[in-house]
Parts: C-alpha cells; sequence; structure tokens
C-alpha cells in the first residue's frame, strides 16, 4: 500500500477532509494518509504548489500526491493523474497546481484524464471533486491500480503550466526575486532560494521592494538579530524571507504577493557562501 | 480492527482531541481513526448530528461512529452505546446527537448503557467523559469486544429524539425549508435537499426568509453566477445554500440558524431536474 | 514499532507538521503517530510541559514523545532525546519542555545528546530541527535503534531543569497556587490539582487573585452553576480553573498567567472530600 500526502484549501473547521479520509479508507484499508496541510491560502494554486514541491523532498518514495486547491470546479477544467519518472503519483485538478512537483519527482513520464466513472464515487457532485474523483482515485492508485487503468491516457504537453517565479542575477551578487507568500506574522517568502543568494551569515544588504532603498543584514537564525530589526533570514523550504523579529515585515514595508524586490550585497565576502 | 470516525466539539486549540487518540490507541493498537471534524460549533447537538448522519454515506461500513458534543456532560444525561441494522457502532451521549446517523444505518438493532466501568478510563472526570468513557468503549468496540460486554440493555425507544427540520411542499414546486447552519463565510445551509427541491440549473427563484421576497437564481455551481450574486446553490452534502458569489449572504440578509425560508421557482422548466 | 506522540507549537496554518511526518513515514513506515496538540503558546515551554507530563497518564506504554516547543532554536541550547525508567523516550530541546514528563514516566533511565548526523535529516536547516533533527530520530526510535546509538551519552543531571509552579498551603485548608495558562475562553487554569485541593462540590470559596478577595463556589460542574457565574471549576487535567459560565474570567478579574492566587473555603464541611 503506497502513503498518500494529502494537501488542500478547505480548512479544518468543516468536515470536508474527514469525508475524503473515509472514502479513502473504504477503498484502501490502513493506508497511511499523511495530511501535508490544508490551509493553502484560498484558491492559491502558485502558493499550493510551490508547498506540494517542496514537500516532495522529504515523503517516501513512491508516495500518492493527492492535491486539491480547485477554484475551477465544475468548469472545463480536466481532471488528471500523473506517474512520475520516479514512481510517485499526483491526483488533482489540471490547473497547474501539480506541475512543479512533477518537475521535483523527475517529471511526468504518463498522464491521464480521470475519465472512467468505475472509479469515482456516485453520484458525482459539482462543486467538491475532491471527495469523489480525486480522492478515491488517489485511494485506487494507493491500493495498486495501475494508472492506465483510471483514464484515458493524455499527453503530458497538454497539461496547464505553471512556473514559480524565478530569480533574475541582475550584476555581480546583486539579484531580482519575487514574494510568493506573505504568513499571518507578516515574513515576506522570497522565490530566490538560499542557494541561488549565495549570502553569507551576517553581510549587509540593501533590499529594494519597488519604492526605495532600505538596509538590513541577512542572517541565518531569527536569534541572531535584535528584538525590531528588519532581516532577511533563509526559512524551512530555504527559500528567503524578510522578516521583523517579532514584527510584521510586510505591513511596515507595505509588501504585497508579486512584488518585485531587488538584494544588493554591500560587502564582498562571498567567498564561501552557499548551501 | 474496526474503523473509528471520530467528531466533537472539542477544537484543535488543545490536547482533548489528541488525549482521546492515545486512549484509543493504548486499547486497539494500530486502529485507524478518523477525523470527521473536530469543529462543530459548541453545544451544535442538531449541527453535528447532521455531519454525522452525512458522513454515514463515506465510511467503511462496520466504522465505529464516536462522537462527543455534550453539553450535559456530568448531568443526568445517559452516555449510550448503538448497534445498528447496518452492522456499525455510534457512542455517545443520549441527547440525540446519534439519532439521524443510526436511522441512516438501517435503524437502532440493540442499545446499551455504559455502565461498565471495566471498559472506561480512571478514575472518571466529572467533565470529558470523551476521554475516560466514549474514546475507551469506542476503541474496545473496535478491538472486537461486543455491544452486550459494555453496558446494560437499553430499550432503543428510550432514546432522547431528534429530528433535524424538514421541509414543506407548500405548493405546486415552492416549498418551506429552514437554516441549519452558518458557515464562516455567511453561507446559510437549508434543511431541504438537492433532490427535494427538484430545481433546474439556471432556475429564478424567490427566496423568503421572512421579512421579503427576494429574487435569485438556483445555479449548479459558484463559477456560474457574477461576483457578488446572490445565488442559491446545493453544497457537499445536497442540501441547498443560500450564498452570494465571494461575499456574505447571511449578513446581507440578516439570516440566523433556525429561520424558515419560502422558496418559489418562478418558471416551469422542471421537467428532467432532481439529482 | 513504538506509537509517536508528537507535541509542538508549529500550528496547523503551515506545512511544518505534515512535513515532520513524512519525514517519520519515511523511516519508520505505518508507525501510529498521534498529535497530541500543535497549538501550545508560542514559544511556552512550561505550557507545553504541562501537557507533555498529562499526557503520559493516556499515551501506550514505550510511547515516543516527540516535543518542539523551541525558541533556541539555531542557538548553543542542546538537542536530546530520553530514556525514562517506565521504558519510554522522549525527544525535544534540552530547554525544561521534557523534565516534567520524564519524572511522570520515572524519572530519566538515559540521555543521549543527537550527536550522531546519521540520524538526522541533510542538509540540516538552522531553523526547522523539529524535521532536520528531531523527528527522524524519534522515528528511528520507534523504529527499534537503541537510544545509544543516536547520540553521545549526557550526564541526566545537566539537563536544563524545569519545575512547573506549585501550590503552597498556608493555613487550615487556604492555599497559594499559581495561573499557568489562559484559554480562549478566558479560563484561567491553576497549578493546584483537584487532589491537593480538597475541596468539596458546592464549597463556597474565597478567591483572592493580589488585588482584592471575590465570593464564588466550588463546582465539580460547569452545569451545577447558573449562567455568568464565577465559580472555580476542575479541567481535564485535574487542575483547578477560575471560569464564568458561558463568560471570560480572564478579562472580568483582570487575570494573567504567573498571577499568585490565594484560595479560602469559607465553610468546613471538607471531610469526605478529595480525589
Amino acid at each position: 500500500m503506497r502513503t498518500i500526502c494529502f494537501l488542500s484549501d478547505f480548512g479544518l473547521s468543516g468536515d470536508f477532509v474527514g469525508t475524503c479520509r473515509g472514502v479513502i479508507e473504504g477503498i484502501a484499508p490502513g493506508a497511511t494518509v499523511l495530511d501535508l496541510t490544508h490551509h493553502v491560502p484560498g484558491f492559491g494554486i502558485p502558493a499550493g504548489a510551490e508547498v506540494l514541491e517542496h514537500a516532495t523532498g522529504y515523503m517516501p518514495r513512491g508516495t500518492v500526491y493527492l492535491a486539491v486547491v480547485d477554484p475551477g470546479v465544475g468548469t472545463e477544467r480536466r481532471a488528471v493523474a500523473l506517474r512520475t519518472a520516479a514512481g510517485s503519483y499526483l491526483v488533482g485538478p489540471d490547473n497547474g497546481l501539480l506541475v512543479p512537483a512533477s518537475r521535483a519527482l523527475g517529471g511526468v513520464a504518463e498522464a491521464v484524464l480521470l475519465s472512467d466513472g468505475r472509479f469515482h464515487v456516485h453520484p458525482v457532485s459539482t462543486t467538491f471533486h475532491g471527495r469523489d474523483i480525486f480522492a478515491p482515485v488517489a485511494a485506487h492508485l494507493a491500493a495498486g491500480v495501475g494508472l492506465g487503468e483510471v483514464g484515458e491516457s493524455l499527453d503530458p504537453g497538454s497539461l496547464v503550466p505553471l512556473s514559480l517565479p524565478g530569480t533574475t542575477r541582475t550584476g555581480l551578487g546583486d539579484l531580482e526575486t519575487e514574494i510568493i507568500s506573505i504568513d499571518r506574522f507578516g515574513n515576506a517568502r522570497l522565490s530566490v532560494t538560499q542557494e541561488e543568494a549565495g549570502l553569507e551569515h551576517g553581510t549587509q544588504i540593501e533590499l529594494d521592494p519597488g519604492d526605495g532603498r532600505v538596509r538590513c543584514s541577512y542572517q541565518e537564525t531569527f536569534g541572531a538579530s535584535g528584538f525590531g530589526a528588519l532581516i532577511v533570514v533563509p526559512d524551512s523550504h530555504r527559500r528567503l524571507s524578510i522578516s521583523i523579529n517579532q514584527g510584521n515585515a510586510a505591513r511596515a514595508l507595505a509588501l504585497s504577493v508579486g512584488d518585485r524586490v531587488r538584494i544588493r550585497p554591500l560587502d564582498e565576502c562571498q567567498d564561501d557562501a552557499g548551501a
């Protein structure tokens, strides 16, 4: 039995997640289901895609990823399942959500449209394909059904694309990156990874979020900075984050998701930096 | 080992659910426990009963339902376990919470009072029977103990009754229904099911929540209506819901739980409607 | 395979808990992981320690406790694992969090520093030892690795101490206790246990939270008091709590965590009180 890793934007205040779990347990009794998170910001396809991509580094080989952030439910968007080169499965809507994770898992080896109703829960509702299509298909795949059985073959090249915002190197050590999410503490997560940035702990940097420059330092831990200090720190996904120690950076600097941010190191001691 | 489906109003901010899980694991090691929801609105017996009833359609056969919405804990209300005609068990307080689910599972075949202390955790507290009585009894049932062992027999006819609010057909196509819950987005869930209403996608309807009539349309998906539009849509439980697309219907129309709502279709194209 | 009991202050809005679960599943496939709570108030070492200590009474024998409330992550604080006289394991930061639970489990029989990188996830981040050190070590212990293998031996006497606030008996029946936490309903939890207090249901008491005396009664259930009544009740951990029935006691009496509270029974009918 394969492990199922379940991500959604359902929240935990209702019975959406629990009902999907019941459907899975009926089809794949005893399968381990890991709740990655059910609090992807509502309709946040890029945010969900980034979390799913990151999780691939920590889940067991052969995991079935069940991912439902699905603003297009009930419209013409396709329901799909993918097998990756690394032998994992991804099940969810064809809206880009699965794409970065599929790349991290070696690329799509096989794709199908979830067209075979034998693997769905009936009657299929118009508003909750998580319960009626995605969860049961993921459970059948976890229980050993082959990808080719759950629907008709699809050209992987026809999948809706999604690219997470990239990082541009604009000069010696300078780079331009993008804010991909802001958490409830006001930390602004950037697309640039710790490895791409190659900054050394304690480096002084100049930050330009579009409307003026501020000075701060790059710190590898919160504890290394003073109370109220503006800093850039690596987060748990190894991406950089603009933060204020025990404060709210997004509010202080009026930052928004999608803002482009330029980062320029002010001194040149970068010889042994990097991950 | 039977699967346990666990519903409560404990929330997840404390250790109530986790402690019950520890008790279960000690008695029925490795049993699958599905958290249906732990956010039933505080003391909401009808709301919890409706969620539990709906879940019976999605849980494996033979599931043990552990349900704790228990404002009467520490008073004279009885603690009970039921075996249904469909071979499932229900464990919880005798306050009506289990009744609609037991009907959906074929009716009560056998009922007992949880009077045998050998199946409880001691000392039994006065405020947390979830941990001390209901969870351990559910775990023993999941592990194979018979219903007759956990307490003395009870007349099923003596159980505290509960009926979910019904729907009255008041004329050709007209109906009167009741608001059973309002979610955090302001969607007002009605007792009438999609099947009972028999409306066709796009039907214009007149809605009277008691203090005046408003016009809107019945839509099978949110996506089919414009931003800010008042609509009636089926929800994930196949009940109708009064909603505003990306707005708050309960606030806009001053709706409350328990309000009676009249629905009248304005045109007659209902020939192939229904589930 | 041992059961893992997981407590943290990660919350459930992000993917922290889910990522740790993935790491555990990869190392100890199929291990049961019980989420005790992930809402320990931020950086609340004493609050987390109290919850963990209480849980030891309800978890299976031989459980591996994985506890992460870790404001010192990335600093010099040590990462440790303990084996208790009762045969359980505790894994987490050496900041006092594990101490009351280890005592409840018979005391520390063996302690190690988590110095062996073979049992960590690489690269080890500076900000998330839950995922990279504590979760994988707990999983290896659950899967059968011996404590001596995961790091070098440590003198248990060198562990950072923590004592939960105690209760002082200041006269015949009088006692002085401390507020250890306040929940979202405004209930103020006291360090004194139901057994230590030895009060009888219905006893009239005088409460002095430092700035004046108020009268109330000790009740064994909420239901026994009227709407809006100030009462002292035992909570699910068998500690006393200052509460207002359907009101907010902390706000009404301006109570804060750490406040000392004196309790004096006004009548003397305590002959058969106690747990």
